[in-house]
């Protein structure tokens, strides 16, 4: 690592920023930046929340002067539009770096390119795609977001060896090891909503938060509840830590839903059936402005979240153990597909062997 | 490995030629003989199969006069009663051997200690417990038969990330990936006899032999079927590859009986309810000298067995699909536990990627 | 690395900051800072040259009012003293940080545990010593001078395998392969002084400057040259890319030193025989400010430093050729020891195979 | 590895049968072989000692009747010649074994393809390159002997950093630690010569035996002694564990060959010059049936024998001390090569480390 001196090097180190602040930029994406003026960095840059200064800006005000004539690392392309901030590419420009290194292009049809083109129009040296895999995977969220307009899911579980996430009397106390109980907190961290069905509320009162030795941003928590069967008393209603959010049916009682508001709770009703619509549930979600989503659904949800296709990532938890019962809820209780040939298939799979647990990682294909 | 010239390092040839004799020997166990003198290899010897030469014996004939003043080193205590052969103790007394090296004692009463006895009576120092943890493990299926007087079951299954062992359709083609199903006929191998259920013979209509490049020992196929639904067309009945035999109920129709009888297949009336009585089918296993059984059942038969704690190691291969279907077949049906600190757990639990495929090996504990 | 969101983790992304800036502080410390609050990171910091702001400084500023009520991951003890800029333990109490974590104490004495105090005479929560280890390693070379007032002299060398740094005739173009070369010039880049023999500069002519894809930080050449036999046509001389400093003996010639000067290069004479005065001239240096060499020595003068006990650390390339030649230069040129459990032994010793080369590091012990 | 039944798995452990014998057949190849039938391993061989049965015979003995029909693993091409036992080619035929597979053929010109004809002639299917590069690596030594008729000299030797064999003072105890010294005896075990010169004899007085825990056969012990100045005190006479050779110049004084004649020792007059000339010495080694010679020589010898071009292979323990001396003896006392692109290279490098000394493995190459 030290003697990565390299333009790649530098890249890296960008890349290690942009990581640092995964799970606290909101909808916006992670971005690292490093200025680097004849072999010495001059300053370093990654953007830590949503509305505040970005990577770019971080380390030119870092840099001041020295910024002048140094070259740019940059994870993702410098934006071009007055948002929130004056664009990068503007402020690069202006303090006279003479050389960007950018890892991707921005997806974000207001960026597209033009960040680039603004560059390359003042006569900067602009190379783009330098570790461009390793920073479009750091971003998935954001990339999903940005070009569907929909929430990334990353479906989280843990599970027996038998495929089962409780017991046949709905027993989960507890499936995985301490280590992989931990890592979950992190996941929570990482992501804008965190989403559960009422049932799971109904059988486990969880609290949802993030819990990590040094705090952690807190997730919305968001409850699918067809029915508003959820009682007020529930700890996501009656804790403050995180908003929450309830996802039901056009068919869900009105006085439920105005008891739920009094608390404080925003009820969406989404679709036109007795059931959420999840298509458009997530659609909401990305209206509320969360880009992300943590499903830690029991069976059922997990099920009709895979089969709406909704599922982008998987990071499954699988325990040594044997559950066994038929009625015990299986990790997607579905349908299912009729022949073994048309089952959904994780691609670039990962497994991770944590203590005596073992960590599944990969990415749902639905097909054509 | 090839500066291993040290009682360690002769040990482990031994080791090793035990391992190569793997599946080959029937109930009896693997044995690995390696004798040296004066720093020089003069013979090596495996146990090739039962009621053929020791590993000893084989060893003491390729060393010859050679014999005299050397050093064995054996992977289980020389046998001391008159068997088949006679007792290789005797035979490495007469030979001059002056010291022997022992893996592990023979958990066979008829040994039990008595073979090293007899060579220390005779002066002969004996050295007990070198690399013993590799030799028992090499020998588990032996060890398990000979304690217990029942076979050693391993479960193989392929399965999805779901934990299903097929669709709800009932198609299995194919889950695991070509690597997985390879290793599959090396277990056969194996295993004495490999067991499945008569549902699995109805749906799929296997050969279940064991099909290897350079052949294979084939192992008894053992169907199990209450009812004897199977019809006479089954290839496990017409194929004459290897022998069939049928674990069957006291309920079970006598004609049908008769009928598979007169096909050269061997029916055995288990328990005396409408169902095999699974504890009695592995009693008459054993009195049949099939010390080892793969079981490849579908979920119904692998969920009996564990219920009646028949299960002493699992191969699992895990393929990254998911199938769903509330009503297909999970890897064990079974009536389960109500609360999950109560679910068989596995121990020594080993994992291993086989391309995209994982293989989950451990060994289902079964409490106080 | 993603999911290290613990003290720990936010630790280690502080000492990849202060990596980041190996080789470009000068004789300060590399030092990373990281500010959380709510476990987010609100500021990310690294002390990038000597004079210019201290990295807890740059996380401060990056963090704005969002520092009050954080946590401070520091990986050297916060300054205590007022220097060219007032001190961090001041400036983090004013910010309102309530907690810091501190990987190790400031040896200089000038700090020493008093900004700790100072922290803590505030109220502040200071954990000291997690990770230390890596902190101080990362320091090395600051540590050594802070404590004895005297370079860090790393050697740095290429070798054939049977210890010769050149053949006969003097060639050694080329030892190393293509990769061990380029790590060279990391090396240089990483220490403020690159130090050989006027043998070096007759006969090779070297620039010695340090040429890395994105430029590097210069260090300053150092020659050692009794008797100024260097001319003023060799490149360490004409070259104005880095400062030369040549260290000579009391018996100099007053001329050829004021010639020297007239071309910009500063000449010390170091004790007072006719040979340099190699702990003298170390003296100097530390003087002149350069807390670490890199020596680059011919055997002669590699095998003077030995002796003189002056080498802290040995990076040695070896590659897999036999040149020979009794008469061609060994690594260390040098009257020697008389018996093997006299020879100087390197500790903490590290081998990394690059390509057919392998890169030897090690710590030189000096006895009792 | 227990789930190798392949053709490749089952050459696999006739390599390793054949390994298990290295440095106990003499000048013969290590052979090993495996007889498989039906899936079923039915005779397992290696050739043990020259003049005793070929690897194929033990398989065969161990088969007895089961060899018919039987496909055999062999890791060198059967012999066709009447040798001190019957051509294996012709005993695989008379057993009746239908299919061979042969690792590499034999170099040996009286072999040379005969082998595999005869089989072909006689209708046995035979596959010839199976893991070819492993079984004639395995073989380097004979492989050597066999084409050039010059024995595979082996330099093994333990040196410090600085490419020293011992210090100014002849000191050298100990230079690696106490698990490299121990592999040396393996080394010694696996040649049929151990070869110094007369210096190290005067200075060490070394035994020159190999010392292992189940005991090791015994290399001759040659020692280069031009001007025969070895005492007749010197253990190499003294002690008769293993026969000694002299080889000496024609220089040599007559009296002082006739006292060590009268010991026992054989003294040899190599060339007609006042020094052993080394090739003459090698051919003298063949001529004495020693095929393979790990020379641990002083400097002075090695460079000797690295300049005459007749060393095939390096070990050497490289430990991480420095001792220095320009008078002390470096790995290889020579004239030397004047440039450093004419030095000698070693290929197919590798380094393996045992504790903190490093041992590296090569062949040097001795340009077109
Ligand atoms: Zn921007
Ligand atoms: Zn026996
Ligand atoms: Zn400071
Ligand atoms: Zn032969």
């Amino acid at each position: 690592m030290d003697y990565q001196l390299s333009h790649e090097g530098y890249m890296r180190t960008a890349l290690e920023l942009a990581r640092a602040a995964m799970g606290q930029t909101g909808l916006n994406p992670i971005v690292g930046c490093v200025l680097v003026k004849e072999g010495r960095i001059v300053g370093l840059g990654s953007h830590l929340k949503r509305g505040t200064a970005h990577a770019e800006v971080h380390a030119l005000r870092m840099a001041g002067a020295e910024a002048e004539g140094s070259t740019a690392y940059v994870t993702l392309e410098p934006c071009s539009h007055y948002g929130k901030t004056p664009p990068c590419a503007d402020q690069l420009i202006e303090a006279g770096v003479k050389q960007v290194y950018v890892a991707c292009e921005d997806p974000n049809p207001l960026v597209a390119g033009q960040g680039i083109q603004k560059l390359r129009d003042r006569g900067i040296e602009v190379h783009v795609g330098l570790l461009q895999n390793e920073a479009e995977q750091l971003n998935e969220k954001f990339f999903k977001f940005i070009r569907t307009g929909m929430p990334f899911v990353t479906l989280k579980t843990a599970m027996t060896l038998d495929g089962k996430v409780a017991s046949k009397q709905g027993d989960s106390k507890w499936i995985s090891n301490e280590e992989a109980r931990q890592r979950v907190h992190v996941l929570r961290h990482q992501h804008q909503g965190i989403m559960v069905g009422a049932a799971t509320v109904l059988a486990d009162d969880p609290l949802l938060t993030a819990r990590l030795e040094s705090g952690a941003v807190q997730p919305t928590r968001i409850i699918v509840d067809s029915r508003l069967r959820i009682p007020l008393t529930a700890k996501v209603i009656q804790d403050r830590t995180a908003p929450t959010v309830i996802l039901t049916s056009a068919a869900a009682d009105a006085a439920a839903e105005e008891r739920l508001a009094a608390c404080g709770v925003k009820v969406y009703r989404c679709g036109t059936g007795p059931k959420v619509d999840l298509q458009e549930a997530m659609r909401k979600l990305a209206e509320l402005e969360i880009s992300s989503v943590l499903l830690e659904g029991g069976g059922t949800l997990n099920g009709a979240m895979l089969e709406a296709e909704l599922i982008d990532k998987m990071v499954i938890f699988m325990a040594p153990k044997i559950i066994g019962g038929v009625s015990a809820p299986s990790i997607f209780q579905m349908e299912g597909k009729a022949l073994m040939n048309e089952a959904y298939t994780l691609s670039s799979i990962h497994y991770e062997q944590i203590g005596d647990n073992i960590c599944i990682i990969g990415y749902p294909h639905y097909g054509a």
